[in-house]
């Protein structure tokens, strides 16, 4: 759950974009907890717990990282940073953040601090406005150096790997349940260097209409589609790529449908270009979709922003006309669904640069037939 | 991450029993999110996006379950439970629940929902008090029937399976890595039956004074201490276990702080009857370590509860006065920490029955020595 401690001086000027931004928002204060703005800040994750971890950012001064006590030794000490602040199991640490933080007008909020603290703080702020943490924080990281990138596409290299074995045959599918199979995709996560399996969705036949559906103990059979979209976090950045491929003589109806997937996707990777509007790729994607028929069926946006975060800024849907910047990176990831069928998606991570679209995905883009 | 669905009678019984809750606690809606509330209510878990899902739980009517269109084939419908309310990618699911309880003085918000919905909602809600949700869903938690107790069981015998081949030394741990060993840990949870795996701490020797160590490259060594700290979900109930080995022979010094760590540990299991006070419980391991000489170094309280969620109420831990009820599940487990040289830790979750306190956690609770 460690991200990788960087060199202090990178800390140093992401606290500084982020002051600056704090001012140009009017932010007092900014509190981030559980998700991955702290760990993009100090180098340190917060663990999912009832106790509190916080990082307090002021307009001035060192922030402060309160932590429960028994966490402390955890912490790689980043000077100038954040100074630490240990409670003990019998202090109430949302009193020690409401002292530090009284007067502030307007405070931003991680999106995914437990809403238990926010509860907690209330009554001691009760003139304070409350604001998303990600209108300060997102933007910054958002736009990926290239070291980021390349840590993007070295953990795509290392799923691509898995792909390419389940294209291959070389990871048996027939007569193994969704279960088993996603478990094993977990392992070879690991093993291909990730620290983190964040997802192993594998969903055969008609369970592959279920966009998120949860691997069972549905057998998969010979003659269906088998659905996989998997990653995790290596380094502290994530994977996240689908494939499918389809155990036995792929079916005409099928492999028609699975073109126009195939195109969908080639067309939003060919829109993701610097300055294009995020809901523009978006339906770059969906014409080819519309056009062949299929429109009812592709039935989600086409993708998220990924960096610490295996969601994140910038959402790739209607109605988002953020225009691309260099080192925006995100899933392009169209889908065609039919309830009680058959689903099918396409899904590469990419990134909008200087020379144009950047693929972190390469594994076979086909619906190979699979024999295992 | 589906909680088994159980009889719709089940969550009408609870949805009863929150119903009265409410009205006591003079609460006019409970809102449950990401967290376990809400498949306690449900058999629904929501997946931790960004898109919103969300039981909103009024004095009168059916509840509503927004959800995320794509979702929504996911849900398992539970007639008279819930109203199921898909929202498409392109509406604000805050404002649906902004109308659906406006006028509500006093809202209960799920622990664990993300704070950006929160931070979305208060505008919508200038005149609504928030309160912990937990305060009306977990006394009902808490009190564990037969079936739960004996899901706890199921997930405690089968990480036992896994102490014990630690204990034979069937898992080999000198020159493999923390971070391999936990991995492996991992992978033999699943096997045993469990959908998710929680955590598994492995530390090594010095390490293994950091009680929440992330695993990670150091190699196990002879003659250390390696600490296993793992659990899972297992059919929506959690296990949690904590045993300790010896990569050799044990010195004098580990040897005679584990002999006190082992009385404490029984003493807080033989504490846990029915009307003692949770902090009377944790008084009852710490008194044994502080009266051995070793108090400066139990760091951390006595044990959390258990249930859907690994770490739940009644937190056993000086201060809660709370008399422990027939049901009550719950870690007990003290430990000794000596920074920079070792750490030992003894974890069994127990329950309190009309039959007096119940272990789910049988493997051996000595330090055995391993050559392997």
């Amino acid at each position: 759950m460690r991200n990788a401690a960087l060199d202090t001086s990178v800390y140093l000027d992401r606290l500084a974009r982020v002051r600056a931004a704090m001012a140009d928002q009017q932010v007092d204060a900014v509190m981030l907890s559980v998700g991955h703005d702290l760990p993009y800040m100090t180098g340190y994750t917060a663990m999912p717990l009832e106790r509190l971890t916080m990082l307090v950012v002021q307009r001035d001064g060192d922030p402060a990282l309160l932590i429960p006590g028994l966490e402390a030794a955890r912490v790689v000490p980043q000077p100038g940073v954040f100074d630490l602040l240990p409670w003990s199991e019998t202090e109430d640490p949302t009193d020690i953040v409401g002292r530090l933080v009284s007067g502030a007008k307007r405070i931003a909020v991680g999106d995914q601090m437990w809403s238990r603290f926010l509860v907690e703080l209330l009554p001691h702020l009760p003139n304070t406005q409350f604001t998303r943490a990600v209108d300060v924080v997102g933007p910054l990281r958002m736009s990926k150096d290239r070291a980021e990138l390349d840590a993007l596409a070295a953990a795509g290299a290392a799923v691509d790997k898995i792909a390419g074995e389940l294209q291959r045959g070389e990871i048996p599918l027939i007569g193994r349940t969704e279960a088993e199979v996603s478990s094993y995709l977990g392992h070879r996560i690991i093993e291909e260097g990730h620290q983190v399996v964040n997802f192993a969705i594998v969903a055969a036949g008609e369970n592959a209409a279920s966009p998120h559906h949860h691997p069972g103990d549905r057998v998969i059979q010979p003659g269906e589609i088998v659905l996989t979209d998997f990653g995790g976090t290596m380094n502290g950045y994530c994977s996240d790529t689908t494939r499918c491929v389809f155990t036995g003589d792929i079916p005409a109806d099928v492999a028609e449908a699975y073109d126009v997937l195939f195109e969908s996707q080639a067309a939003g990777v060919s829109a993701a270009t610097i300055g294009t509007a995020c809901e523009d790729v978006d339906r770059a994607c969906r014409k080819v979709i519309d056009d062949a028929g299929y429109g009812d069926y592709f039935i989600h946006r086409t993708g998220h922003g990924i960096g610490l975060e295996a969601h994140e800024d910038p959402y790739i849907v209607e109605g988002n006309k953020r225009p691309l910047e260099a080192g925006h990176a995100f899933s392009i990831e169209p889908g065609i669904y039919i309830p009680g069928k058959w689903g099918m998606r396409l899904e590469d991570i990419a990134a909008a640069t200087e020379a144009g679209p950047e693929r972190f995905n390469n594994s076979d883009h086909r619906l190979v037939s699979v024999d295992a």
